[in-house]
């Protein structure tokens, strides 16, 4: 039996058959969301597989809810975090390395000259994110991420890219786990450049952070066990990455998805299709005001078969202007 | 500040310092464990992480205990269980491959011809491994070792697989859990293998199970999505695997972990060295009557370096024979 929710059908559920949503009668645990259909199908749906007894109930253990990150739980654009990160720290390390001044990618970055970069390719990128994570040991990695996220600004909002984290997005991470639900992060980022600060940001322990990582290597150093980050890719979860993923750090299929962009097309599919009582969103950025309006043509987070794919499956698309009354906690204050 | 727990040391601080040890006074959590100084460090070390306030807590979040599963969990001998698993699948197999009666390493298996097996070496082994693990999907798998594990007995206790693990050791499993405690298992054996029974028989969910693993790939099938298991090397969860795989899987380093042979050596090196209040611990296989006695010239769990690493690094060995009242669950009855 598939039961698939869209916006429509849970108002017409709702509305027409009167049901109570019990977690709305005792205070509002999400605050931030407009009282639009998108708010109304994600509560229908926690209520439903959270009833004892209900036709649709789905036992805690199972209650498997996936985020991706960039994009679906803090700012993307103009570019990743990871990619502000890595080009700081080209210009960091660029001191010890003169030769840099003469070659690329490494020119373009210390000139500023993004054009140039971008159309450098892909292996100048690769080339850029290896010379910058690693060659020292997971916890001098942690360390630096950690250091440059306590200091570096955003451009357009001029806060740390850890306050520009989507204030309903945070309500729904708090109320999925209020209902059993064990919350992850599967992310396109490096799943070392995460786990430093989902804890504190989201709630999310690292143990349930999964991203792509490059390799690393054991080895005692006077008698103390280290990882070495070694610059060579061990896996990246993005596209069809992400279920792989998932079924490799989890090992259940999860009952909630959501994400942003194409990049999260196979993890919604594995989350969703062919099995009972599901729910797949899709934050959608239509908020140049308050945030990024974006979608089929831009090159960070781009939203294309995705966006397809939603209307076909019944997912529910997250319209950012009109669901989500703000944007950031910082406008709570 | 390091602090070790050997044997000899708790004994003295308990005895000496007459500490109390609050969570023996309400009923015995370790009721299968003989009141030896094993036991004693084991609850000692619980108490002083767990004291609120005191000089050695633990924040709950950063209580992760690993258990290595074959020999420290369950039996190992007289071959690995997923060993046996691959052997009864060539047989089941066997009539849609006729040419298998004539090709090794099949026809050594088929005839039951275990020493001519061992001596085709490790490529012949890995490609019983592939042919039986390989060609299908995750869910599909999960069925089968489902399925075999039902019925398979092993040939000594004529016993379920899943009925010969270490009654102490679920106890400890508990232990640890209702201290707190996140209890994963890091194993050489296939994830995929361990996890469609491991939260049943020691109460571990599949997302706390970190082993080798073969690669898989995402497909749609019929509209269906799937991931279908390939025949190659993935990851190998094994000796300095172990820390890889438990960085890439927890992201924080446990401050228990649990192993019984050479394979567990890393694992307990990055568990233990280094850092404040740690436990490391080797299930040391002694009672060649209840169950098996091995170490260091065994073939399937050799325990060699790893025990000549508890004295230096102050692990606790446990002596099954000494340490343990029952083996396995049945005998309690």
């Amino acid at each position: 039996m598939k039961r698939k929710f869209s916006n429509a059908m849970v108002g017409v559920v709702a509305l027409g058959l009167g049901w109570s949503l019990p977690s709305l009668a005792q205070g509002d645990p999400l605050p931030s969301w407009n009282d639009t259909l998108t708010k109304q199908a994600i509560v229908e749906f926690v209520s439903r597989v959270t009833k004892p007894g209900g036709p649709d109930f789905v036992a805690p253990a199972e209650r498997i809810a996936t985020f991706d990150n960039d994009g679906t739980l803090w700012v993307e654009q103009p570019m990743y975090v990871q990619m502000a990160f890595a080009l700081d720290r080209v210009k960091a390390m660029a001191p010890m390395h003169p030769e840099w001044k003469y070659t690329e990618p490494f020119q373009s970055v210390l000139e500023g000259d993004m054009k140039a970069l971008i159309e450098s390719g892909e292996r100048s990128l690769v080339e850029l994110i290896m010379v910058t994570h690693a060659g020292m040991t997971t916890g001098e990695f942690s360390k630096i991420v950690t250091d440059w996220l306590a200091t570096a600004r955003d451009p357009r909002f001029k806060r740390l890219h850890t306050e520009l984290v989507y204030q309903p997005m945070l309500e729904l991470l708090s109320y999925l786990r209020a209902n059993g639900f064990k919350t992850f992060i599967v992310s396109g980022g490096g799943v070392e450049f995460m786990r430093p600060w989902t804890e504190k940001v989201y709630g999310v322990p690292p143990e349930q952070v999964i991203g792509s990582s490059i390799k690393t290597k054991f080895q005692m150093r006077d008698g103390i066990p280290t990882l070495f980050r070694l610059p060579e890719v061990n896996f990246i979860d993005d596209k069809t990455g992400k279920p792989i993923g998932i079924n490799e750090a989890i090992g259940r299929r999860p009952i909630a998805a959501f994400g942003n962009s194409d990049g999260d097309l196979e993890m919604l599919q594995w989350a969703t299709i062919g099995a009972d009582v599901r729910f797949g969103a899709i934050v959608h950025h239509t908020d140049a005001g308050r945030e990024y309006a974006y979608d089929r043509k831009s090159h960070v987070g781009r939203l294309d078969v995705a966006l397809d794919a939603a209307a076909v499956n019944g997912w529910t698309v997250i319209d950012m202007k009109k669901d989500w009354k703000v944007i950031f906690p910082f406008e709570m204050r």
